[in-house]
């Protein structure tokens, strides 16, 4: 068999066997409508209520009725904010704070909503990738309708101050949505400690089904529907209920908490390993985003003198899955936004890989990406005109 | 095993074994993100590629760029529709003409709209179900900026003078939806003769999976998205593509309409038979909706003095699972609005049942579908005080 080294998790993981068996039978057997009123109906909502419950355990959510299921982590994020400032637009709400270095599901809809007459501030980074608290509430106006910040980052793994933005956002009255895709799964969620009126997360990021997401909606917290039509959801996300998909994110979450500890510890050795061992062998490598605050499973790094896609084609040939960026935004030619906002020059942003690191990753795969890496960086570099200049000035 | 006789295919169908074996692999091995560069991105790719060819196919699509994949059939239908207006809005569109019998996932958009200061025209339907295009023509005004009208009906199954309808909004250069959710997988699809530029299908309504559904959007046709984030659907509808979901909702669709002929001829043999048979032995009863412009497996029966939900709870004690009106209003009391919409009185519109055929039921079924409704009819009525009354008064 070919190799295969995934380390790509933070763009989509495979389901486990265990949620894909548990998903099994509401494709063929139990197959009535969720919202129907007879038995083959009622198991299937049955299993959605439970599902729903799963979920509100594991986010600690203080009742399953604040879980909306959607079609993805971005719909739910869509939801969130347009939900909350066209909910806000009559008492003249119509300010949205965010930060720079947000997921496109959330800055491409704060652009949407801007050019629609909306305002938006996008709070800056510093150069780990650290959201400043004081500067979200300097930013807080008393039209503000919304404030998004995410928990982790999908390029660089950082972890953001959540806790103390939502002391702010509470203090000054202004809703706060958190866009959890990330760190659902990888890092603890309590939607109570944390302070956030909603919160995002999907499916497919902790090995579950693509296409299902869930809207954490605190319990009194008012959004207009992104999506109207019959009456699933309680009124609130219309549509056929995708039953397996939810039964199978539910099943993927609470594996995903319950093996957390083991798990997180697991992959941030492999991950810690990886980074020194580039650190050690590769020369002019950069780390990007803060170790200290930063999801296990998360290395971002940037060789000088190499275009990260050609990096990434080449390693693809030996067998190694990984990403340039954020696998989403790919097929657009830009530099990451999220290695500009955290002072990159266009150049070095350029050159650079996300790996992403899973349950299934071996020190042995770390060892053969390692000795990967550094025959494809030494033989990209020796093509390079720039680091041939390079070398050349620095000999 | 329990008996468990299925007659609600309008409100959703188990998936066929043939599709979900080809959604599997999808799951658990082919597990790349379908946007990605990589190798096992491409493979994921590939298979949404090739749903979306299937899918034009099937439905006479110019190209498989028309096609978008979206969560469901409700989201193609507030895409369609909040997309056409608002991309219309800088060009001083503000009106909507819809039919007064559309399914709530385009009732609820208009409606929602109208709240947001649109215009909204419904135009009525005559006592077979039927909207006239005269109607439609007379309704359009210089800022229409939509026409949406469903190609058949959920509750009673008529189907629509589409064709007729899509000649008069060429004519006026008006942007032309249709709701074929009901449609798809049961009579022909084909957008080009059809005249319409934008068409919603749903997966789970023809032996697909939930959660899973496709916007039609003829090329130059321009919507504003509805979900805004990454680059997925070209740019149009953002959110990680569920892989196995469009997959196998594109093998339920290529299944549907091979087999369309031998099966639409074998489900209305099967639903005029019990019509009849309805018909013949139990007195006061109306077929409600036109028996001329109907899908072949829906049949929609009103039963005097009775009411619909204890009728349904009976049926469902012998293992007979239908619908009073629409799954995806259940749960509200009110009468249904297309009943009203046909000139019902309420007190009728609430003693009716829809019974919709599929694939797998039987002569058998029938037979013990029709004792079943004869004897359960026969006993609520022995207890309503309207049919005693009634009986005195008529002897
Ligand atoms: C005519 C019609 N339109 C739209 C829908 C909504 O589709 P979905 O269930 O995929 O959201 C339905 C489903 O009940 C329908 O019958
Ligand atoms: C931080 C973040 N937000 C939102 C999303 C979008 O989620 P989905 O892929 O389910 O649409 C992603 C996925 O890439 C993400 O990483």
């Amino acid at each position: 068999m070919e190799k295969l080294i995934y380390l790509d998790h933070a763009a989509t993981t495979y389901v486990k066997p265990e949620v894909f068996e548990a998903m099994k039978p509401y494709f063929v057997e139990e197959y009535g409508n969720a919202s129907s009123i007879y038995s083959i109906g009622r198991n299937n909502r049955k299993a959605v209520e439970e599902a729903r419950a799963t979920i509100a355990r594991c986010i600690g959510a203080s009742e399953p009725g604040e879980i909306y299921f959607t079609g993805s982590g971005t719909e739910a994020d869509n939801w969130a904010i347009k939900g909350a400032v066209y909910a806000a637009r009559k008492k003249g709400g119509k300010h949205i704070i965010t930060s720079a270095i947000e997921h496109p599901a959330v800055l491409e809809t704060c652009k949407y909503l801007k050019k629609e007459g909306y305002d938006v501030t996008f709070v800056p980074v510093n150069s780990e990738g650290l959201v400043d608290p004081a500067d979200v509430e300097k930013a807080i106006r008393p039209d503000t309708a919304l404030v998004s910040i995410m928990y982790a980052n999908n390029e660089i793994g950082t972890i953001q101050p959540i806790k103390a933005i939502g002391e702010i956002t509470w203090k000054h009255g202004v809703l706060f949505h958190c866009d959890a895709v990330q760190a659902a799964g990888s890092i603890p969620i309590d939607v109570k400690d944390l302070g956030v009126d909603l919160l995002s997360i999907s499916s497919h990021k902790f090995y579950g089904p693509k296409g299902v997401g869930v809207l954490y909606i605190r319990k009194g917290v008012r959004l207009e529907n992104l999506i109207h039509g019959g009456h699933q959801e309680r009124g609130k996300r219309a549509g056929t209920e995708n039953v397996a998909g939810i039964v199978g994110m539910a099943k993927a979450l609470e594996l995903a908490v319950a093996n957390m500890d083991q798990y997180s510890k697991k992959i941030r050795r492999l991950r810690d390993k990886a980074r020194e061992q580039i650190l050690n062998r590769i020369p002019y490598v950069r780390v990007n985003g803060s170790m200290e605050h930063r999801l296990p499973g998360n290395l971002n790094v940037s060789f000088e003198f190499i275009e990260g896609e050609s990096l990434l084609l080449l390693l693809d040939m030996k067998g190694i899955k990984a990403s340039s960026g954020s696998a989403c935004t790919s097929g657009s030619l830009d530099p990451s936004h999220v290695l500009l906002a955290i002072g990159l020059p266009h150049e070095i942003a350029h050159g650079s890989l996300r790996l992403s690191f899973g349950e299934a990753n071996t020190e042995e795969e770390v060892d053969y990406l390692v000795n990967c890496l550094a025959e494809i960086v030494e033989r990209l570099r020796s093509m390079s005109p720039l680091y041939e200049d390079f070398l050349k000035a620095n000999k």
